[in-house]
């Protein structure tokens, strides 16, 4: 069988690995106040360009998602997101068991507007709604998205300048970061990413890591006592180092974007070849992720020779599956997958 | 320096970086679904003698522990520990924080009692009180205790029987299990524990893993859905399979308890130099955790070329502090401290 | 002005102040353990017909709606409701703040159906999002709904009856439950609303009390401790014989259902004169809420001499609002409005 | 019998229950956004001589409380409190069903000091904790506390003062308010406990009230959107002027002051003639709240012929009880259970 169902089948990158290997042994102190750690959010603060910006270490999304949300919000305050984002029907209502509603906005593949938040906190603002109604606290995007697709500078650039307008916080979903930085004609980089963004996180896990998000804080008035949230949202992790290691091996010698361009590149030959085999594509194909429309019995040949994600059936004839490439996806599939399609 | 601050200093047990090498490029399903979780659920159910037992793997302590209570619990439902449980005051409110109230008994080095557990249901279940408090509704102990303290195999079974005439379960914390069921004189064996506790967990971060606790729920009916909140909770890890490597790793030839009772020989090591040295024990040294008193002029002293954890001030001249063996520390490291006493 | 804008606009039935005046300086004691709680209580299981029902008495319809959702729900469970449903978008994130997300369908004139249930609990109890996603714990409709509109006693039964296939409590939410049990047409009595629900509530704050709302458990195995829940969510009146008093006096001499017929009369002498008039309904007019679109020159004239609810903008030129009569409304305070209409 | 149980055996001055009548029919909007509502907080704010404090109406203690404290605190943040403090055994919960710890301190007398809160939030904010314990974020106090006792003016401003140094707001419970102010000897006025805390409340419930609590915010900074999180917490009322009737009432014509006087004459009256006859004080009667030490014989005999509150067991022959007197209580009354003593 061949693999492309997501971009954490494997392990990690092997200059993790090894790095784990040659320091097996040593001692540190835990909880995150090791060199490691240290290097690691000194690399990461000259990546995004933020010499002060708060870097802490967690080990998965969903994790991070809720210990950034409920570090932001006050009691009666909501996380506005789009519909198809993550934390709206994904992570097993980890906001809501926070005590925050998300309030969810119509997405147009996977992408919010400025121009629709503006018009939800107005709504949620007026004075018909302010007693009855949660108030929106902060905006929560992926980039890229749970399609795939891609902000550009500019959109995010209007959703930061909405956001600053109401005096609302801006968090990024980057559990697929490196895959969109390193997309094919995006013009967003990591440093954009730390300008419009209040808080976002580096996503490890499915980008070269064994495991591991690296939050960064370019705003830290917003959250209070963050790695206090984090232990108590079970987020501290007791050999911090492991964190550490990762992330400042994954950014040392451009690891981290070159594991994007990577899968970026093996995923551009697919959409080529599938383009040129005349399937459609069910969202543009813009990151590491592909969704296809396939008719029943394309579907079930696939099945036969591959793994991949089953998304929704659209009708009686047609269903959309996803193809993923990742760090360690090798030319050789891409090529025997292409050659089966 | 010589480290004798805690269990979790050093990476884990050789065998398993190298099944991490071995398998890092084999593609498998995420979340628990492969084959290595399913081999170290197969030899832990063994190991505990409950072959139907259920049995999750989750990163941490703090994330076990708040991942199982809110899942056994109901709404108005406390959970009851004793007064040094890690979950009262080491875990930055995370039981609070899921809805729950943590009852507190006064404790005993680090035990509470049968007895101590039926007066408190006892109380908060009659008519004066069960409508305006909450409602026990588990225990929580931990074994070994946070003060390195073990439970007999009686004590536990008389908790075990006070707890099924009150129809509350029971949950151990063993998050140095492996110390604890090796420490010298105990009567308790895994399968008392698995017979003892609704549900338990097996440390793994603190024995030889470089992460993880494995959650054996020997009474499922008790905890509805129990993924689905570990997804809540934050407490599943994507590559679930670094999990069932550890675990299973560890529960192959002896491994696990071969690294309690390497600790606990080293443990029992320094006590005797300790005592013989005149040194007074603050608690009774039971496991791998050796809790001293110092005068300030010993602590110094030994500031100077040991780290070690400062527990708590007595007096102006008397502190106690805690020196800690682990499955990682040496036998030349024992030597040097001793000669250093 | 004529005020039209809700049914809690005035005191309460004036039987029931009468009652409060006579009993004011008897002492009796707190928190719902008096003989007029007592006698509410009989009435109200004489007339649901569930002699062994728990009846609780709470002080409005928020409260009630969150302590009996957390007193049902379990952790990673959501309830199900309409889009328009009072608890989605009118509490203040209520629900979610007890830790529950709220799992909406579109809804067809403010009602869902036993099928949208169905479907959406298949979906979620399906293996694909079963780990993934929360599950669906209850299910939640009012009657009358947010829009004044009327299940009948099969799309009761059916959703009565799909809930018991899947093992899920049904919560009907009664604020206005006098309103539609009165209403022209209805096939739905108080008894099949007991049949039906697991749990409900009979609403005296909108229905002839000054506040209050009869919160009837005929189902008690799926609610333990409720009233521990309540003193929980502050829903326990320490003078709890005023909820009593009320409840006994609405439950004698048939008022409440009184109470319910007079504003229905009223209601549909509104609703003729409207129909008479050209005006288009929004929604059935099948309680005693009637929504209708306005011109903005209708909306403009109309708001010179009578106080409605503003519902929402459809166009450029066409409002929603609402006019609502209740159990105080005075025949000559209608003929008013409909002269001026 | 005689009742000498609680404050809260009756229904309101009769003052109330007369405008309530008056007013019966008058049609006003809900919510607390009518013309009584305004006229309460108008009276109030000038009684307790903050022209600018926000005053929103509840319906009772434990609501107060827990949407008070939900509204201050952040997501890891706790509230410090008297162990014996209402909120920490005697409402089911309701502050950890908001997410929140509450960390006590020992009380003498109901009574904590400055010096105890200092070293608690000293301690919480040390290096060692600040990363797994919650953080202090507030501090409770009641006025009288939960054993009748009262603060002087130099306690609370002491309390006050090592708030501020903190950055810690202060919310005293007023639910016994009128008999704290009114008490023999005390040197604490109303305007001194809005000088001192951040937000409190005024009792009505157990102060001639049918119900309802006044929050006085005197620093609204800290508490975003209270509004919302009342409703988000089932605290505000549908007919709001109800609450607004009474405060109106009580803040007219000194009528809240004279309630507690009124108990506090009758309560000296009692506790000179136990003191008289022997009787052992358990606490130190300082408001209308006493409480005695009984043998087993007096509390037999006492129990025939009077309902009093059963507080703890001391000992074999020695049991704690508490007789209070109230707004309602007559002379006639307090005369006949001295004669029964």
């Amino acid at each position: 069988m061949l693999y492309f169902s997501s971009d954490y089948l494997e392990g990690c990158h092997p200059a993790i690995l090894d790095k784990l290997q040659e320091t097996n042994l040593d001692q540190t102190p835990g909880y995150g106040h090791d060199v490691w750690c240290d290097l690691a959010r000194e690399r990461i603060r000259e990546a995004v360009g933020k010499p002060n910006a708060a870097v802490h270490f967690l080990t998965g999304g969903t994790q991070a998602n809720f210990a950034v949300i409920r570090s932001v919000l006050r009691s009666c305050e909501a996380v506005i997101a789009a519909q198809s984002g993550h934390i709206v029907d994904h992570e097993a209502g980890a906001v809501e068991a926070c005590g925050h509603k998300v309030l969810t906005l119509p997405a147009e593949c996977g992408k919010i507007s400025a121009e629709q938040i503006a018009a939800l906190v107005e709504k949620y603002r007026s004075d018909d709604a302010a007693d009855f109604a949660v108030q929106p606290g902060m905006v929560y995007i992926s980039h890229p998205t749970e399609w795939g697709t891609l902000y550009t500078r500019n959109e995010l650039q209007a959703i930061h300048a909405v956001c600053c307008s109401f005096g609302i916080p801006l968090f990024i979903d980057g559990a697929r970061l490196g895959y969109g930085l390193a997309a094919e004609g995006t013009d967003v980089t990591l440093k954009d990413i730390a300008d419009c963004a209040d808080v976002f996180y580096i996503g490890g896990t499915k980008v070269g890591a064994l495991f591991g998000e690296a939050v960064v804080i370019t705003n830290p008035g917003i959250m209070k006592n963050f790695f206090t949230t984090m232990k108590q949202s079970g987020a501290v992790l007791a050999k911090g180092r492991l964190l550490g290691i990762q992330f400042a091996v994954l950014f040392e010698n451009d690891r981290y974007m070159e594991a994007g361009r990577h899968a970026i590149r093996l995923a551009s030959r697919l959409r080529d070849a599938l383009a040129e085999k005349g399937y459609e594509f069910y969202m543009p194909p813009e990151s590491n992720q592909l969704f296809l429309k396939l008719t029943n019995d394309q579907f079930r040949r696939l099945k036969a020779s591959v793994v991949f994600s089953f998304i929704d059936r659209l009708s009686d004839d047609e269903v959309v599956i996803r193809l993923v490439t990742g760090w360690a996806t090798t030319p050789e599939n891409v090529e025997r997958l292409i050659s089966i399609l």
